[in-house]
């Protein structure tokens, strides 16, 4: 029950500016816009960078996602009227009048963005984004890039973490929406767990806009709606591929119930009439897609009245598709339904009975479906909802946007608290990789810098390491970041959600073990080249010495 | 810095539809619509209730929030063309076509909402909506209703608790779009968080839809963007409400520096003349709105530059605003920069000096800001992001939406995990009171049954007593829920945030402060009548009971 729909960039834009409307920013970005604009140094150029300070989630790695929102926010960024008035009504009543003709006439054609590419593996204090521009463009962008950045990239690395902890064998369905944090934070959530590794979304409009596979059956609602067999509408079925006239289906399941019931002992006063009625319905309206919620009244009455119905189907030439267990102990409960499932299939000589699908979702998170795998289990579909979109382990990434170069100089805060200090000036972001061909430390260069050569022993400071130098050779250098949006342009093309996927997956197949852990990871090394290293102790000089101006006048 | 918009109702129309498209939605909702379609019954008049099952972040109470989107989500429900098309390309090829004509002409005429007033103070189990109309319509809504709802409640509860941790006194700006899950969840964060208690929000676009009062100033990037007084422009700055020539406030700035190093014994070299600059340029474009940031550098060197600025303008009759500290021991640091404040208006008798606002911001929880709360402290504003809008203590409330009647039959989930059985039957919800006005009951019966009487003892079975009554004589009665949407109209007016706000407000203060306390509240009591508890049982019994359909047949 998965197609992926023809996405067109402009269905995707039009997304985004719904989303992402212009004054979705916080307000110091107008007052300071305006500031920059009185001084006259609204068109400087200035450079901005965005980093996470921690990798999420206790873990040593993160995925980068959002870049494509960024560059459909980039295109379709400019104010309106309507917008322009509201900030009018909103700011000084001294604010001078030109300003906001300056806001109407702004867009992003001034705007460079080099990035890492979406989908890749990234680490805390690396600078994913570089936003060069005018001044007051660039950091009124700020609000909107972190907004889109930080969720995305969290949920996608989380997404990614319960791919790692359900080994690749098992599908994992995205079925988070209705717990998310706003309409917009479920649609985020599918697009990007599927990003970072999921199969399946329960989300239409995400299968509508990013052409991921959309699946899902019935809920409990559907199953107690049902109270007898008189509510079965119609109640033939034609057999698969034939002409021959429709079958009573509900004499033909009742008499495999009583066989079912026979081969299991079961009693059959066991049997809920409604869930039977229920699952006979759905499967007379779906007959290849039969996979009922067996636990709406309990697990043994479900998977009798299961049984029953799917070798009525299978009797008829159609193949049912499985089932979905939704509360208690899931890995006991898909052993025992295997088990019956065997039985049935050997009994009855129902081949289609050996590959019936079991999906589990009852309030999964990452250290329950890594507890699944520890234990004896016959689920094929793990589905995941709150956990997952809300990532209740760590619910906010926490990216910044920094200045780090303005007027062409080099800008840094230096705060008391030495975790929120910054690192000066523009950057090339290399990747080092070993013999192995797993990156083992990533190096922060001035723009300037000749890159770093494979094989040439290199000295860095590693962050975090108060100064003690350290002499690492790489085998191979990557070059980070990339010229993603030039002067209004964007410069690739754009990616499908699956080949972002793709990529999601090649990125972290490079990775080391050691780093790709999810628990207590070996930390990754990030470091500065040593000019940039001599640049911060530069800068921490000038900024304690004393500045004499004040004498100077 | 604060103005509310004047809202439209069409605006916020828009802005739903927006965010909530009606395929945003699981696909489940369409194949159950479809089987429902087949067996005839999607026009069956069925009830769904949405209620959650614990109170939010430990505590003994939550908001209700969300209704009003929902209304308009109802109002703009309808699928287009290409939504269709859409889902005929995801529902098996099956799927009999006449099956989409009939999505095609679908809309919320049928559909009549019951609720809790938006706003109102709630508790867990107690059904918040009653969701009646066509079995497959109603079904169609549960994703969307419980999305906006389950995140609105959440957020406006959270807020609702860094209030009562605050105290009545302190204002609350919410600041948390950038750290949001997603543009939407920053979006909903602003609008419920200032329902809730918050006073202000950074999110212009929470001030143009729902006419929140929006503030914001500058960033520590507007700060390290300056280095040397040579930026300022203009340096020159016409006194409040004269004519006379503009004065020289560089010079002005800097005669104030010297005597405020004097008075405070502190050595200009600690001045950073980037951040003077940033501080004169942004006072001279805002000279009634000056309120910086003061800890780019360090807060010594930030205190001693906004005194000379502020006094500046003092000077030419402005009144400066106040500072913000974004650092460190916010308690600490406020006291010595209100200590230095008092002493600059004693020193050099400017009166206005007293009343500068100190602006707090640093990754703020509930918990940060109860400790906040017992020392000694001179914050006038609390800024809160992160921990406001992503809900860390609890990113998800998990309401659900289940379905009580169906063909004018109560229905029942019976789980074998008891927490996860429902109350059947369509309620009535009444809200009994102590002779003090304070709540001390929610009390659910069958639709059909006479009210309770104030002053009258009744018998009834609270939830998780297992079957023991008890007897209780309320003060007061009211009926919890209303009308709000009946055959496709919405019955009331809408209410702006401001109004909604207010009701929270007094909703709160009706609450006995036992059921209110953050840590380890009283559990409030929610109890069925006899006869709905008669109900249960009798459900509960024929559903263990022999079911003979099969040896009838």
């Amino acid at each position: 029950m998965a197609a992926p729909s023809t996405n067109t960039r402009g269905l995707l834009e039009r997304s985004i500016r719904a989303r992402v409307p212009p004054l979705l920013t916080d307000l110091y970005q107008f007052t300071m816009a305006y500031a920059y604009w009185r001084a006259g140094r609204h068109r400087e150029r200035a450079v901005f960078e965005l980093f996470f300070r921690d990798n999420p989630f206790g873990g040593g790695f993160s995925l980068f996602g959002g870049l494509q929102d960024c560059l459909l926010f980039l295109c379709s960024f400019r104010f309106s009227d309507q917008d322009v008035e509201f900030l009018r009504s909103v700011l000084p009543p001294t604010t001078d009048a030109a300003f906001f003709q300056f806001l109407r006439s702004l867009d992003c054609s001034g705007v460079t963005l080099r990035s890492v590419p979406e989908g890749s593996v990234v680490f805390a204090r690396v600078p994913l984004m570089e936003v060069e521009g005018p001044l007051a463009v660039v950091q009124l962008l700020e609000t909107s890039l972190l907004c889109l950045v930080n969720y995305a990239s969290l949920v996608c690395s989380n997404a990614a973490r319960f791919r790692l902890a359900a080994g690749p064998k098992r599908k994992l369905l995205e079925m988070g929406l209705r717990r998310a944090q706003g309409p917009d934070g479920g649609l985020t959530a599918s697009q990007y767990a599927y990003i970072g590794g999921f199969d399946l979304t329960s989300n239409v409009q995400a299968g509508f806009l990013f052409g991921i596979p959309v699946t899902g059956t019935m809920a409990h609602s559907y199953v107690t709606s049902f109270t007898s067999l008189e509510e079965v509408w119609p109640q033939t079925l034609v057999a698969a591929n034939s002409d021959a006239d429709p079958v009573d289906v509900i004499s033909l399941t009742k008499g495999w119930l009583r066989r079912v019931c026979e081969l299991l002992g079961a009693e059959s006063g066991k049997i809920h009439e409604g869930e039977l009625a229920a699952f006979l319905s759905y499967a007379i309206a779906y007959p290849q897609n039969f996979l009922p919620v067996i636990d709406s009244y309990s697990i043994a009455c479900g998977l009798l009245n299961f049984c029953a119905v799917a070798l009525a189907l299978c009797e008829l030439g159609y193949r049912p598709a499985g089932v979905r267990l939704d509360s208690g102990d899931l890995s006991g409960q898909s052993v025992e339904v295997r088990r019956v499932f065997r039985l049935c299939s050997q009994h009855f000589s129902v081949p289609d009975f050996d590959s019936l699908v079991i999906v589990g979702t009852n309030n999964i998170s990452e250290q329950s479906l890594a507890e699944l795998n520890r234990k004896e289990n016959e689920i094929n579909i793990v589905g995941v909802g709150t956990h997952l979109v809300t990532c209740t382990k760590q619910p906010s990434l926490g990216c910044v946007y920094k200045l780090v170069e303005a007027r062409g100089r080099p800008r840094m805060k230096i705060s008391e608290d030495p975790g929120k200090s910054t690192v000066p000036g523009r950057k090339a972001v290399y990747r080092l990789m070993d013999a192995d061909g797993h990156p083992f430390l990533d190096l922060l260069c001035l723009a300037l810098e000749p890159p770093p050569e494979a094989g040439c022993p290199l000295r860095c400071y590693p962050l975090g390491c108060k100064n003690s130098p350290a002499s690492v050779t790489p085998a191979q250098v990557t070059c980070l970041r990339q010229d993603v949006f030039t002067e209004g342009q964007v410069m690739q093309p754009l990616c499908s959600a699956a080949e972002t996927r793709a990529k999601v997956q090649s990125s972290l197949q490079t990775l080391n073990p050691r780093h790709k852990r999810l628990q207590e990871p070996d930390p990754y090394t990030v470091a500065l080249s040593e000019k940039l290293h001599n640049l911060v102790k530069e800068l921490q000089k000038s900024c304690r010495s004393n500045n004499n101006f004040l004498l100077a006048n």
